[in-house]
């Protein structure tokens, strides 16, 4: 997506055809620097120091991780080595241990000598790959919301409320839940996004608001607190949110609080989607608020908070009193009875079994 | 209440019988300092301020500005020059007008050399007033907690969950939402309370959570966001939650984010009650959402935080990017049917029309 008039994607190749490039991303909403990555090393850092976060790409990270490594071995050991390095830095993302098998499997069985140049080309197809997965989830996702807008007036805006990051950012491009919102916004329909700061790490706040700013989308940051609000005086049109997991009966985790703005969703009429690639269903489990267990984060992210000082400093400041405990539970799951649809990069379909067998058939049964 | 075993309220006299003492609120929850009033324009100032907060502090402290003027200038004039003054800190403060009508009916007719005896008396009714009704709404709350922990091991505590700051803080003492929180606790039933930080302005953060702590009360900061899926595992027993205006049919106005908790409690089948002193009933107003104007406050109460550095500086930090538009909804309205109940000084009842004529039978018909 665009920032200031430049588009970018997340993760791209120096104009060396070796070095990889990022946004670092713990520098936003402040600062917007680009980060060089030239080592193994470097790739690994990158994803522990959660320069760069989201599952895609993480993946992709990951991915561009091996092909720097194959630079200065690529010995079986190497690939071994690279592997194992890059596993370690977040080693409960599904998506990293996804790309890290990718690129083993695609540099395993080939000469040495031809590892580094079919490395970059792997990493490339999977950041390709995710883009053009994205590129899906916007397409079916603009139909929705181009729908509502055909019962407006034509400068009337279509007002969308998301929650949390599931941006570009996160993707190498597009985004998930905001990908129909950016094609909506290019292809010249208005859109404005109520964006909620998604405590305590406030990814809404800072990234979505930064990204949907400087791409030029109309935006309002709110409170976590003011969703219900907005969806009571007819203020939200419809709510699309991402996941991190969706279950094979359409349960749906996602960052903590989603699960509040789906009630709300659902006590106002306002269609609720979650937009999602299909490598995030879970097709081994069926209830989500039975079976899917919550990461508990540590309580200073709850307690301390960080931002950036009148004169330019960055500076963590404590909010909760000495001696009080917190408690930090990152994700929450909203039943499927509360989502209108899943908007996948093959459709839109009912959140249930019966509505993703539709659509992956493959997995039914 | 007590701050690390010493009993409190929020505003008392010093022992020379003349100046009045506040806890300086805009200190917490870092700093506890005591401030002192001398004059009215001290008392002015401290409502102004925010040092005091809080419908019924605000009112107390302004009938103790109307006995520190009749010190000076008790004419008829003096009456008039403070109740101005006085008036004009926070207009829309209802128990503000109120108090400061009581006390200008309570000095009119006396004697000019009667006056500043009679303002300090009748300040302190009023205070003690409150006080009791604080008491009232804690007796007839404790009893819902009652119920709950008969069913537990002596040992198990009654998790409550509550939202903002309806504390002791915010009244001369007990608060309201947290009366029969106190009073579960001083008479030895286990009690837990889930706060809700209350972003934008982190009321639950800072005033709750000291006031819990500092009383010795067990309890657990929360990201507003937290709550529903607390209640769908279990967690929560009881919601307890104060209110601004109450309407004639039992639709609640509170603080913004208090809707999202009563649709996870209805969803959830857990008991959500709201505490409140009936004089906060609006009996001209039926429905809620289509009546009570929703206050619009800064936006940089949302995009900039207050707290403390690690090495004990305060700052004010920006969180959201420059440029990015943010609105700040300060209140929410809760519909009558998702209350379970109203705890009110005379007793609790069903959040309708029937239900307030039955303990309200005066306001009724």
């Amino acid at each position: 997506m665009n920032v200031d008039g430049v588009p970018y994607r997340t993760i791209w190749l120096a104009d060396d055809g070796e070095t990889v490039e990022i946004i670092d991303q713990t520098k936003l909403p402040h600062a917007f620097d680009v980060a060089p990555l030239r080592t193994l090393e470097d790739a690994a850092q990158a994803i522990a120091s959660m320069q760069v976060r989201g599952a895609p790409l993480i993946g992709g990270t990951a991915a561009y991780g091996m092909a720097l490594a194959m630079k200065t071995n690529p010995s079986d050991d190497g690939i071994d080595h690279a592997y194992d390095t890059l596993y370690r830095t977040r080693p409960t993302a599904v998506n990293l241990r996804w790309a890290l098998d990718e690129m083993r499997a695609a540099l395993r069985n080939i000469a040495h000598d031809a590892r580094r140049g079919a490395a970059y080309r792997k990493a490339a197809e999977i950041c390709d790959d995710d883009v053009e997965i994205s590129r899906g989830i916007g397409r079916h996702g603009l139909a929705l919301i181009r729908e509502i807008q055909k019962k407006r007036s034509p400068d009337e805006p279509v007002n969308v409320l998301t929650h949390c990051n599931a941006g570009w950012l996160a993707t190498i491009d597009w985004g998930t839940a905001t990908a129909p919102i950016y094609m909506a916004h290019d292809d010249g329909l208005p859109v404005h996004v109520w964006v909620d700061e998604t405590r305590p790490r406030n990814q809404g706040a800072s990234l979505t608001a930064f990204e949907l700013g400087h791409h030029g989308v109309p935006h309002t940051v709110i409170a976590d607190n003011v969703g219900g609000h907005l969806m009571q005086h007819g203020m939200v049109d419809l709510c699309i949110v991402g996941t991190d997991r969706t279950t094979a009966h359409g349960d749906v985790a996602n960052k903590i609080g989603t699960y509040l703005k789906a009630l709300a969703a659902h006590d106002n009429r306002v269609p609720f989607y979650v937009a999602l690639p299909s490598t995030t269903i879970d097709w081994t489990i069926g209830d989500g608020v039975a079976e899917i267990p919550i990461e508990q984060r540590a309580g200073d992210e709850v307690s301390e908070i960080y931002g950036q000082t009148a004169d330019g400093r960055l500076e963590t400041v404590r909010i909760v009193p000495e001696g009080s405990p917190v408690a930090n539970y990152a994700f929450d799951v909203t039943p499927a009875r509360l989502v209108t649809g899943l908007i996948t990069e093959r459709g839109v379909c009912a959140a249930s079994r019966e509505g993703l067998a539709s659509l992956f058939p493959e997995h039914a049964g």
